[in-house]
């Protein structure tokens, strides 16, 4: 099987490739894509070095899969080129997320909707979304959801190689010339992820309510989440409150935590964080907590890796769920 | 007038002499006093040395005021002595902040409640409580509490001097021995402060709530905190979504916010950081936003110095209120 990776240089782009090394992935050949200047590079893949391409008319011609991970622009670009030389594309960026000819899946939670793709196309969620979404059908099917209220703390891989360059520049002592935050990152919390719209809310908190809201498919969901930025490399945290539909002891969520597929449930004798997830596929799941006032309101914490089942590795599930079905 | 502070030489009691002398607070002759390990050692105050002591029978004698940041133990042991000496007691330990014969005090809030003091001790609340119920109290008077969850975001500081040291030898590559935190904590979030308990909340988190509810004097108001350290030196942040009473549009949760002592509010030009805040008496209010599905429900970010505001700074503001009235 041929297999193309858009922006096989970039953080998401390397941790697709060790994803699909890791898991298998039945590869005959690999077709790894990036920007103009990452073009004539290697990547180093399964013992062989790749040549790095540029994307063109031709680059996907019996592609079996295409990975994207390179921005909104670009896939909107070339996701439809790639699904008409006959590719599926599993898309990282947020540009077809929304679109109702577009599943936006986590293999977990609504899986079979990869079946369905009119446009050829599969698009990946957000990294928080993700690991939320993963708790809250946990949830969901033992009591119903209500509502939810989720504070995120954002590792800087989320903004990609620039932001790790950023903390790495300020913790050395420096200035981030080129940062991705609008505040100094290292030594502090950055309450500003996505551009900030008119009523107040950022791009990332309404990108959060939104996908959530699809992939569960209840689109009436009252969900509101704030978005922070942390000075953590790799790995995502949300503190939720999650009010359901029925009364659920911490015993019964913890149990269908537990069933859940994906989640690796913590008692309190481990709270995770982000480093303990860090290079792995968990969806940690803690702190589970019983509100003192309500009897349908939990408080949880969840962390995962931004990188991996954040994206890379949910994007290769959905490659592999579409492989089998 | 003669002032004893107990815990000179730690990190909330070297704020103590900071707002002292910055506030021009009327000290004639300073007792510093502190454990076994720091007595014989000097403090430098107002172009003086002070020799340190420790706490003995004759300590307060002649003392007026007597700030105290030394811990829970030593509070309840020398807080009834220094009162019983004649001086007013202003203890930033927990060891009397839920004793209803001690007054709770943030002075713009509950200031009045100074004056009530049988035991002679006033007791000033947890720092993540005290900067999340002053932007609560501006939207009380506005439209009523109803519910409020919220998730804290803590520096290492709130630790106090090991805190501090304990992320500096981390982040300089080390492995830090002494850390009072459970994890590392460089390059890493904690949801862990204080001791757990059998239901799954921590003890900051139980302070938190416990706090809001007597400073607010509303005592059934549902409150829940999920309390998560993180790595800032100075400053701490709370994500607040709050239910009123009645619904508030964020012009008029705005115009509460500024109209609050204490309060700096920032719009969306603006959001405040931790590092915005260190060194600052400012309570910032930040990223305000209506819940897109309840009128009823309004989110912010809420940030202070946890060692001037949040501890130093509303205990001599106290003083200054007993001084006066």
């Amino acid at each position: 099987m041929k297999v193309a990776v858009l922006g096989a240089t970039g953080v998401v782009g390397r941790t697709m490739l060790t994803v699909l090394e890791a898991r298998g992935f039945p590869v005959d050949e690999l077709v790894p894509l990036a920007s103009d200047r990452s073009a004539g590079s290697h990547v180093s893949w399964r013992g062989h070095d790749w040549p790095v391409g540029t994307a063109s008319a031709r680059s996907f011609d019996g592609c079996a899969l295409a990975l994207f991970s390179a921005g909104a622009e670009r896939s909107r670009e070339w996701a439809p080129r790639a699904a008409e030389a006959g590719a599926v594309v599993v898309d990282n960026s947020s540009a077809w997320r929304l679109d109702e000819r577009v599943p936006l899946v986590v293999p977990e939670v609504n899986g079979s909707e990869a079946g369905n793709r009119p446009l050829g196309i599969i698009a990946n969620p957000n990294c928080a979304a993700i690991q939320l979404v993963i708790a809250l059908e946990a949830l969901r099917r033992a009591a119903g959801l209500r509502r939810v209220v989720a504070t995120t703390l954002q590792s800087v891989s989320g903004a990609g190689q620039a932001g790790l360059d950023a903390l790495r520049a300020e913790q050395a002592g420096g200035d981030a010339a080129d940062s991705p935050f609008v505040a100094r990152i290292a030594g502090n919390v950055v309450p500003w992820i996505g551009a900030r719209a008119g009523d107040g809310w950022n791009e990332e908190e309404t990108k959060v309510r939104s996908e959530t809201r699809r992939i569960l498919a209840l689109p009436a969901l009252p969900v509101s989440v704030t978005c922070v930025r942390v000075p953590v490399e790799v790995g995502h945290s949300v503190a939720a409150s999650i009010e359901t539909e029925r009364p659920l002891s911490v015993d019964q969520a913890a149990e269908a935590l537990r069933a859940m597929a994906g989640v690796v449930y913590c008692d309190a004798s481990r709270d995770p964080t982000p480093r303990d997830v860090a290079g792995t596929d968990d969806v940690r799941v803690g702190r589970l907590r019983s509100d003192p006032d309500s009897p349908n309101l939990l408080h949880l914490w969840v962390v995962s890796d931004n990188l991996r089942k954040g994206a890379a590795t949910n994007a290769v599930q959905i490659a592999e769920r579409v492989l089998s079905g």
